[in-house]
């Protein structure tokens, strides 16, 4: 990426307004010849498309795969590879838990342990996520706090859960409890660095206290922890680019990446129409970049349901027109990486990206799909250019140099 | 960048020759549906981007607006990035100012001050050019030399000029003296590290003669001095290419910044007509690459002149058979950045770019134009990479690597 230094010293801030339409895992594959984009009917991202500039995009490198963390850190300019969000985190925003600087969240599962305390089950044979929130309650209120320490579990699926540590001098700098087989005892958590020193004897305190308050709750008699993590320290939208910016998501993971990322973030979205209905009530409000996340192309990318991710799209389409009857100075339409029902889970291959502008050079495309953006007049590119991109397009970056 | 070893290692000298032909400012954006290299008449341009390959050319970064030293420098095969010309340099070129290393430049305002020394206007009434320069002579008369070191006014127009410091252990890393606002006064300029404590205190003598001369001046009876800089240490195109480059440009600011990279300079060109003729008087004198600057395209394009620009391209173009004519082993057209007149200024839009040899693979593209040239076989790349493309087309690149 450019350097951060530059980035400051080259915004302006402007009265413009860029909104970035994030189709989560829009990319396909075909099927039947035509990818999921080239199958639905969307005529109005077609004109969209008609209107713009358009390309394809990498999201990390060529042939990676990334995660919705490294698509969308490069598809707001952050380095993917410098600007890492680690699992836990990841996991903790995912169920709505808000993670601040200084704090230590983990993934854990419930687990089955034998008499000896060897790990007969790693998931607790699955139990129903009724009982993980009934047995995360009684922790929250049972544990409270461990060695000056303050812990919460957060209920997840089934065995999942969140436990995050609020305290001072905490580190992530741990190793994991999970064994990661059957057959062994959970594993002694070891610091690995000085500075977590202090967190491995409040772990240990915490899972003797844990394992007290469990034991006679066979199969759930056990935990399993791993991907200790901190919140990464990332400069802020408002820090590198001087936006004002506006997360509109129905996915606890992208409101919670979004924040970390300094934005603001609209409460109780549910549906497409709902982010839709969201841009139009605050579009007015004094924000200069909207970003709009839309979850279910990749749902239904990963169950391997094309023909619910072309529906999908097509829903998406019919709401094009309110977004253009707000006339933002720029949009963005594009996806984080790409998500193929052919392959039921994200993919390296380079998504589909349109940019409308005043101030850009319009070519050929004329309709929103893979191959046609292949032709377009952006060509192939690194998502992290993006960012800029856009900036410059809205007229939000002075010139470098004399 | 490639490393600078490696191309002191790969470059080899040769008899082929290389002609650049910079159009400044040459991509655009369409007006009426299209751009200035659409709309102009250039069949001579148009026959050589069809014996050729093209391409679009970033200049620095997608969607960063160069000014003209990153645009240049990296289109001579410098990370702009790395190498940064600072604006007093940029100034003092643009008049016509040599700076050598270790000389110190600022660009300077004449102001109006009060009696008790209070900055009351910041361009002393933009006083004539005239009157600027006799002040000018005036000061170079009664200063010439301050604490040993030699100081030069060079005029600019209106109330600028810049002022060059000669001398032993001067340094750059100095504060400006404008307030940038009325109602302050002058600000005493302060070291920005050790180095520069000498420089401080040259220039606070400096000032108080400066002040001396100019106490019956009013309206110009002060100055004003920001951008301290020294030229940046920049290896020339002979160290890393092993080249004997010739610079044929009309504006001071471009044989500046050649001479910067080492380039000899033609004296004495004033219109794109002169240009093409020093080409051709100098062309078998032992010279192997050539660099010519075409400023007027750039000037048409930052007055919003759209027909002016096009006026322009249609006059390069007819200097181009000329060009073909001596038979440079390697031509290449293309600018430095784009200037659509639509912008009025530098703008972040890729360049087109023509490269003409023997040994490229010839692509489909039969016009030069910014949409023609995102078909072309050179693909969409950074201008940093055209200076290789150059020498390997000239034969002038060994095998990397056994």
């Amino acid at each position: 990426m450019l350097p951060e230094v530059l980035l400051k010293e080259l915004t302006v801030k402007t009265d413009s307004k860029i909104v970035l339409l994030v189709i989560d895992g829009l990319g396909g594959l075909p099927h039947k010849g035509k990818t999921e984009l080239e199958a639905a009917f969307k005529p109005n991202l077609d004109a969209l498309a008609k209107e713009g500039i358009c390309g394809l995009m990498d999201p990390v490198y060529p042939g990676i795969t990334p995660g919705s963390g490294p698509g969308h850190l490069a598809l707001f300019g952050y380095d993917p590879l410098k600007y890492q969000v680690k699992r836990g985190v990841i996991e903790a925003l995912g169920l709505g838990v808000e993670v601040l600087p200084g704090e230590v969240v983990a993934r854990g599962n419930f687990a089955t342990l034998s008499e000896e305390g060897v790990v007969l089950d790693r998931r607790a044979g699955r139990i129903p996520s009724e009982r993980n929130r009934e047995l995360c309650e009684e922790l929250n209120l049972r544990l409270g706090e461990v060695e000056g320490v303050r812990v919460r579990f957060f209920p997840g699926k089934e065995h999942r859960f969140v436990v995050k540590f609020s305290g001072q001098g905490l580190s992530d700098e741990v190793t994991d409890t999970d064994p990661q087989k059957e057959g062994y005892r959970p594993l002694d958590p070891q610091p690995l660095s000085e500075k977590a020193e202090r967190m491995v004897v409040v772990l240990r305190a915490f899972l003797r206290m844990v394992h007290e308050v469990l034991r006679d709750k066979r199969p759930a008699n056990g935990i399993l922890l791993r991907g200790f993590s901190e919140i990464p320290c990332i400069p802020s939208l408002s820090e590198l680019y001087k936006l004002t910016p506006l997360c509109i998501a129905t996915y606890p993971m992208y409101k919670g990446l979004a924040r970390l990322l300094g934005m603001e973030v609209v409460k109780g979205c549910e549906s497409i129409g709902d982010v839709f209905e969201a841009l139009k009530v605050n579009f007015a409000k004094g924000y200069d970049f909207f970003y709009l996340h839309i979850k279910a192309t990749d749902s239904r990318g990963e169950d391997g349901d094309f023909e619910g991710k072309v529906k999908v799209i097509e829903e998406v389409d019919r709401f094009v027109p309110l977004l253009k009857g707000l006339s933002p100075e720029v949009i963005v339409v594009t996806g984080d990486h790409s998500t193929p029902a052919l392959l039921k889970g994200h993919s390296w291959h380079p998504v589909p990206f349109l940019l409308r502008s005043p101030y850009e050079r319009i070519d050929d495309v004329e309709r929103f799909t893979e191959r046609d953006c292949l032709r377009g007049g952006l060509g192939r590119f690194r998502a992290q250019e993006a960012m800029t991109l856009m900036l410059a397009s809205a007229l939000k970056l002075k010139k470098f140099g004399a």
